[in-house]
């Protein structure tokens, strides 16, 4: 088995970095969007079969080094009732505004509201036969938060914060339910065999580090702490937020994941080397000719140049007109690194 | 006349600090929004009485410490001869996505693109009568490009950055034609008499500090450098961009202004003595209750206590949803802090 990823995860020696790409299976894939054009995204992810198929289209294509279960960190909100539609982003039917509406939230057992993850997951393990290992995730509760309350995708995500500093005890309320839920549902796919997760954090950022210690660190705290006797490698990925470096390194996850605004190295010095580290080349680069994706893929691989425990990938999703010659010259990249670089190793 | 803010703007000593609002002039004030029923926003703007009227509401409310012009960065654009509307975010009727559309552009000069807006200023001098100084304004060169790709506000901008990968020297011939028009711009409105000019960076967080030092940063200073002769105090506001302090330290201008995710007193240890500093409280602080909004705007005073070149505001716009009653907790809390500071200055 390729056990690259799942290495460097622990800060074990590794024959070259591992490489996988953050929404590696959307849009950008023509066989994805041929898949798309005839099933509605909610369908997609809840049909086993159709996850799978979605989940398993990039590693068909391209040699990377670990598959991520196809999802959405709003899915298992359904635990609680909440009911929501996608076109494309998400919509939240009624968006939770009050102390009445967060104390009426009660969570399902996520084996019973989402069993089509763990059924796509025990397909996907026996598919994958050992090729590469397969990631699960969860979204952090502050940005479970932030769309619930906003109702939508939204810049600046306001109305989480209106309530963050007009009624931070309902905000808190609403947080702790949401970890103890996302506990669950991690939990969910772990027992169903995913062999890492990765919690989102896409809009901490507009937290400064105090509201963010508050929160959206503790709530993550409690994620990590839940599922961590299940032994799989813990990734908490933080986007946008280049001022809360040193606060997300003390969630107790195993790797911290960052987006392109912050060089690896810099990041490594502040958050000290007992973590290995994810990232983070700007999804907009890939827009570029081959020949720069290469020059700035081995800028990033070489910020961590001798530092056991980097996964590369990007600082954020990749995006939908991204054409698939770029990640052939990012994957060109990262393994022409690797062979380049074999005489500094160790 | 109250030159607080001018005094701050240069690090002279001063009674206590001085205060404006980002957005003082809008939607969060009853006045604004009754006019605004009968007149639209693009007519507000290039009607001189009105746009002056406007301009003044929040001083005849609230003891504030300058007036700022009330427009929009994308005004002067006109220049251009680019067409947009306002409803309420802009929209480009022709996104600039290519070379030849770049090539096409000819400035006019500002003088007669916006002659209202010289007219708005000379009007609000006479009207303000010295009472507070009078703040004029322009978009930074990346963040005008950012909406003029886009064509409209978007969540990470994400044309502009893939113009920035795919075709720099599109990008940089663009911003070269937005930096001297804006240099136009504001030697318009100090001609015509504003006492201090702030250069709006709304969206350079986006880019990481080797591609802000490319594509955003020199045309800031090519601006600076062409009004700096003009001897008013230059204020360059860069919102959510943490990671670009120490860069954006070296625009030349006289003041940074920065959003609330850094606090001041780190702020100042990464760009040294030389510039004042103006912000940074978080605008949602202002749907706290008031005892709340007077101790974090005590907390922002205090990391900048004892250090000369102070200028209280928020760390973004203030919010159409605002209660008056907080803005006067925060007036509060900002003259209250200098009295009860007063025993700690020199």
């Amino acid at each position: 088995m390729n056990d690259r990823f799942l290495r460097a995860c622990r800060r074990e020696p590794v024959d070259r970095t591992p490489l996988w790409i953050m929404r590696q299976a959307g849009r950008y894939l023509p066989e994805y969007r041929k898949l798309r054009s005839r099933v509605g995204f909610l369908d997609l992810c809840r049909t086993p079969d159709l996850a799978a198929e979605v989940t398993l289209q990039p590693l068909r294509r391209f040699p990377l080094d670990a598959a991520i279960l196809f999802s959405d960190i709003l899915l298992p909100l359904d635990a609680f009732g909440i009911r929501m539609t996608f076109s494309p982003g998400p919509k939240i039917a009624e968006p939770i505004r009050s102390r009445s509406q967060v104390d009426a939230l009660h969570a399902q057992p996520a084996a019973q509201v989402v069993p089509f993850v763990a059924d796509a997951v025990r397909l996907l393990r026996r598919e994958l036969a050992g090729q590469v290992p397969l990631i699960g995730f969860c979204g952090a509760p502050f940005t479970l938060a932030a769309y619930l309350v906003q109702g939508e995708g939204k810049e600046g995500f306001g109305a989480v914060k209106r309530m963050l500093f007009a009624e931070p005890a309902t905000l808190e309320a609403l947080l702790e339910k949401l970890a103890v839920a996302m506990v669950d549902y991690l939990r969910l796919q772990v027992h169903a065999g995913v062999q890492a997760v990765q919690i989102f954090d896409s809009w901490a950022g507009i937290l400064d580090d105090a509201d963010y210690r508050r929160f959206a660190l503790p709530y993550v705290s409690q994620i990590v702490d839940g599922v961590k006797d299940l032994s799989v490698p813990i990734i908490y990925f933080v986007n946008g937020a280049p001022h809360l470096i040193e606060a997300a390194a003390g969630s107790g996850a195993n790797v911290l994941g960052v987006c392109w605004r912050t060089p690896l190295d810099e990041v490594a010095r502040r958050v000290g080397p007992e973590m290995a580290l994810q990232g983070n080349l700007d999804p907009h680069v890939l827009f570029a000719e081959p020949a720069t994706i290469r020059a700035r893929a081995a800028d990033v691989l070489r910020c961590m140049s001798g530092r056991p425990g980097h996964i590369m990938n990007l600082g954020h999703g990749i995006l939908p007109e991204t054409p698939i010659a770029s990640v052939e010259a990012l994957i060109d990249a990262v393994h022409h690194f690797a062979e380049t670089e074999a005489s500094c190793a160790t």
